[in-house]
């Protein structure tokens, strides 16, 4: 799609120096837990400039499965379903996390080309539910992943696109963005293009595979699941107490452009 | 598949008569609660007479789709999928009810022709499964439904190959019997033929679409799932405190062929 | 209380003739199935009569343990608390059952004499909560028994003072009804006073340990539960195909009286 | 207790140098995903020579209120209770995170003096039990706490009284050692005689209390919930793709006692 670009990271690549220097930096005592901290509070204010959301609310958490599955969870009641590609990581590779923090909702995979959800399929699957009744599932969430597992990406016009199609029936929209700077820097679009201003209410942002220790994070452009957040992370043991080290690694992730350098960059 | 037999039955049909007549036989105080009656221990005794096994263990329930996810809860794992034909009811049309009971278990649809589970799906899904790799959920159970929604049925050898390939797995098997008089009576084999010497270890066993008034059933073939009902019913609210009335449905359903006459006799 | 009135009833008693013969008269063909019949509508027109609410929402159950929780699952996010009396039935005798059905919401006993919640004792559950910490569940409910499995009665101000005090915080106010006929007869109020007009949300309306064969019901006064509910009782398999036989079962026992008679006999 | 043992610790106190360059030393490229590094392999290892138990396994994650919540689902079914001081962090500090992750499981509170849970009391739950009834929640694991959040302790021979007491009636036994260090200094035994020698099938271990950075740590000296683990930690978002970076701070706390000179240390 662009020879300069590498889509596929690795897990099991180093941490960026910057990032470590980050982490050393916030080893001081008498920061307050569970991110009642100042560094914290920083990261919030970085996503914010980064995403151009005043509003919005970041969650750190410690996998891209976390991400997911509890974003979506705070998407999608347990009746719901939640439709994605059908190759997509949160119906092939999470063992039935979504499902499980949302109450047994069900996973729908759609078809489409390139390992990308096509407004066809997405059209069929409406048409073929049956709305309002309970014999069904009803269609709640469509989740997209860009760059998707496969290397492919959406232009932030296709993401408006299904996503207007997508809230025309009720439903909201979540971004597995687990190698979300790849695309953005393949694209060239600012986060916000890519993300919110295209329908985007949820976004799981990846840093794990690129370049951080040990964190990534929910990015909630929407009020209600992020309140909801606030007590579906603690009970998922997701809230770490010395958030403030992951907190660093975001932030310094998202400073300078590290992290679409990061991207950019063969390693 | 059979010109004499109306394989599609309806929820909307009248009791028989038979059937209105146990109940208000079972009309007498003192009886005890939650199945501790001598009707449902008669119940019992006629599964196991009709079914052949002296150890086979009966539940009544109010729905079938209450029997489905209830029995498949009791064979699957948090973590296990559930196998069955894409057009199954359990995945099409009881809006994931499995999937809540089991705890966020997933559901998987194979495709076979006239809604029939083919050997070669099941193949094919078994070498897609990262088997022992957390990622994939793990196959727990095949789910074959006879006949099927489609009117489609079953002969008890192919049970038997299904069931021995996924055995094989170490998958268990589970029968949706929604309308399995009908299946009976069409094939003209015995109910032990089509269910566990088939290798069936649990069987929705369907009632109410052919004549009953209030109840279907889990029969358990297999110990374990029996023991796990008795609690697992009673926290989804389907232990009646009158079982009585529910047993004495069952036990004229089964007594002297009702069942099997009234899914050969067009209503 | 009163000595002419007798509180606990029975399980293992009959099934009063009215109520027989209305589910006689149901046993017709071509109704509609799952709720769609004419029956069950007028069901839902004899609970407006007989609350006095027009919008109130009826549902049958085949249990008081499936009322309950399905109920307070509707009332409670799974991060929330119920609050009932230590002795309450959610509690001490449904295997967990409203914790299942409400995603892992907690259920706290409170104490108090007689079986009955004291203000004081809501008023310290209130105190000790951390309102906003995701480490507390949320108080999100107060399930009130009346009457409580002992016997004992809150009269309607009771309710009211409680219900007062249970939503200046936020809470809705669910009511344990299995034996409410006793407590309306007992007490010589109205069905709507001691329920909605005392702040009551929702009210598990008992009927079977009171007369019927095989039937509680869920009745919402309160919108947004009964929304939820169309799901939720399918997913819990808690909709029966022949509802029409629950349905003449409820509309005969709130027909005339039936079930206050019904309470004031001693059977 | 002990006048030279600070028994509380701080969530918010700095990691210790000896972690820091663990994590730096971890920074390698190359290095096998979600655990399947050198460094987890050597963890492991280490733990199983700490705790003198060569089938020990350990489970990275990223908070005590992940790893008693996942620890006890793995022991208890849906339909069991889990049974612990009434002022334990799983009961009044996790959002019902154990209830949630168990399938809606119950948490009873038990009394006793000094935040010990006391063998009669365990008695007296016992003997309220309806064992086999399944209108009750089955008691399936006793989790006890040391030190408890109160910095009371339990000496290995009362943990083996309770857990006898306990193991009796079928129950497992979890201890939530979030700060075991803390107690295993202050008491002067061993890891292994306050364990798994006195009857604790699986331990929640801590650490980032104690000077880690982000991780505890299930710690299973039983197989079976081990299995469990594999896949229920998976669904949960609890197994990070880096994991080595969890490892090495574990081994790095385990090695040369310096969980307990740090757990002495005034910090």
């Amino acid at each position: 799609m662009n020879d300069r670009i590498e889509l596929r990271s690795d897990n099991a690549a180093g941490v960026a120096p910057e990032i470590l220097t980050a982490i050393a930096g916030a080893n001081s005592g008498g920061a307050l837990a569970y991110g009642g901290d100042d560094w914290t509070a920083r990261l919030q204010q970085t996503v914010a400039d980064v995403f151009e959301d005043p509003d919005v609310r970041v969650f750190p958490v410690v996998s891209g499965t976390a991400a997911n599955a509890l974003a979506l969870a705070a998407l999608c009641p347990p009746w719901g379903a939640v439709l994605g590609h059908e190759t997509a990581h949160i119906i092939r590779n999470e063992c039935g996390a979504t499902s499980m923090f949302a109450g047994g909702a069900m996973l729908l995979g759609l078809e489409g080309p390139g390992s990308l959800v096509s407004p066809d399929a997405l059209e069929a699957t409406f048409a073929s539910t049956g709305w309002g009744d309970p014999h069904n599932s009803q269609p709640a969430v469509l989740s997209l992943t860009c760059p998707t597992d496969m290397g492919a990406l959406y232009r932030p016009e296709q993401i408006a696109a299904l996503a207007h199609q997508a809230k025309e029936r009720g439903l909201r929209v979540h971004l597995d963005g687990a190698r979300i700077a790849n695309a953005i820097a393949a694209l060239g679009c600012s986060p916000a293009d890519l993300t919110w201003r295209a329908g985007v209410d949820v976004l799981s942002l990846g840093a794990t595979k690129n370049g951080a220790l040990s964190t990534d994070a929910i990015v909630c452009f929407d009020r209600d699941p992020a309140d909801q957040l606030v007590y579906r992370l603690k009970r998922a043991g997701h809230v770490a107490s010395k958030m403030r080290f992951q907190s660093v690694q975001l932030d310094a992730y998202l400073t300078g452009d590290l992290w679409l350098r990061l991207a950019t960059t063969c390693r």
